[in-house]
């Protein structure tokens, strides 16, 4: 299965990344090779197929964006932001090494990411400084997006104000993994680029809705982590707002709203709807 | 005086960066405005002088620079890592608004450091990427050199290890500010660049016995800080290794090393002279 290529070549690369010998390197290690459906970097590799990317250009925006999603994820379990003590099945970083040093990773895999990327030769310059940029603006949105989320609590929200938090917080990064594989290919038109914008802001609103529900039906076991884990918090979802059925609906529309647009690209996006299916099915 | 219109200028440039409506950009504000000498902004405003590189071009290397001490400061104040309440006489930034948008403003800042100087247009794609490369690897080490030095409190450690700490955790970005204002003229010659990298060594590590020398003899006001805090915490300092005596020698050592390297420089360093020599007789 050619996902499964994808996601095992992004955990070679990741696994080969993290052996410098360094305090450090044993908890980003910890949290980077913990499992993790890989969604980002499959995302590129995905775009990039499109456009006829070879493997070996797009590697390090794999990485770089799985590297920028995973620091997030060791910020927000922390104690101060969402105190979640479960990832992936084993303790979040800060319950295995301490929150200085689950501060630390975090930071780390971010500097980590803008390495890897801006050391990436094989892609040239020009290109590189454009992703980059991307890279840059998508990991401030999310920051900026998970501080308007810790303002949310409690408050009363509308479905408009989860959406653009969902937008900043999570489709901003997914968004940032479409345009990747799409930016690598110096030849693709900005028509193309606009739809992938577009398909990905949907998709990663999807994505975001379907956790929610997720977290409200799922096992522990399959999510990694503690079940209802938002709604104990008090914090707004989806299915707080509207409810399990319609918020289902919600995620639904809006991938095969994304699908739909897949069909305006002046390439052939059958790999692209596939994985869209999938993610639309996920248990997980 | 040249130094203070470096130093206006960074900070007109921070100034002017943190203007978004958006949540962030409050408490990223309120540190990045709190004062402080921008010494490594005007290390880099200076090296590029050497090399008569114009001040515009050197803009963003000076913000990306000091963006990235900035949230190295508040993360390293957090209850979990050195636990300071008070930074540029003012609350520091978990006390004013929280631990959670204390680590977001941190993560925030990193990003932005890195997009700021991807999306310098006015400097050549293949030199940014060099630049880029620079502050990311940077940035990492310092985190890794925090990451050390957590581990060090209580610990038997000597002069050397202290060493090793103080070239990752202050040495390095204080290296990356120097090495910006050569890389930014392309013609400059890798005996310059090596020059440079020693000598931001020699007065990276000055720096910071000097700092912990000040940390004993200076006033709360002064510092804008505690006054003795590491002392205070039990870290290993020159002071506490060897006193006070020693470490003032050790320090000037360092520096006047550092003055006498850059005779070998292929251009005048006479401002950079002046500059380590006005470092040497700060008083905070």
């Amino acid at each position: 299965m050619i996902f499964e290529i994808y996601r095992n070549r992004v955990n070679n690369n990741l696994n080969s990344l993290l052996t410098r010998q360094n305090a450090l390197n044993e908890s980003m290690r910890y949290s980077v090779l913990a499992g993790g459906k890989r969604f980002r970097p499959i995302l590129t590799y995905t775009t990039a197929s499109l456009f006829d990317v070879k493997l070996r250009q797009v590697d390090a925006c794999a990485v770089a964006v799985e590297l920028i999603h995973i620091y997030s994820l060791i910020h927000d379990d922390l104690p101060a932001m969402d105190d979640d003590d479960m990832r992936h099945n084993q303790p979040s970083s800060h319950k295995a090494f301490g929150e200085a040093q689950a501060i630390l990773a975090g930071d780390g895999l971010q500097a980590l990411a803008f390495e890897v990327l801006a050391g990436a030769k094989n892609i040239m310059p020009s290109i590189r400084i454009k992703l980059l940029n991307l890279l840059a603006s998508s990991a401030f949105n999310m920051a900026d997006g998970q501080s308007i989320d810790l303002s949310a609590v409690s408050n009363n929200v509308d479905v408009d104000f989860l959406n653009r938090l969902h937008l900043k917080k999570t489709g901003t990064l997914l968004g940032c993994a479409v345009k990747f594989g799409a930016l690598l290919e110096p030849k693709v038109d900005n028509k193309d680029i606009d739809i992938l914008s577009s398909f990905s802001e949907k998709i990663g609103l999807a994505y975001q809705i379907q956790d929610d529900v997720l977290d409200v039906l799922g096992s522990d076991e399959s999510l990694g982590k503690r079940q209802n884990s938002d709604l104990k918090k008090g914090k707004p979802t989806y299915p707080s707002l509207i409810g399990i059925e319609e918020s289902k609906k919600a995620y639904k529309g809006l991938y095969a709203e994304g699908i739909e647009e897949l069909s305006g690209l002046s390439v052939n996006a059958a790999a692209m709807i596939d994985l869209t299916n999938k993610i639309m099915h996920r248990d997980n």
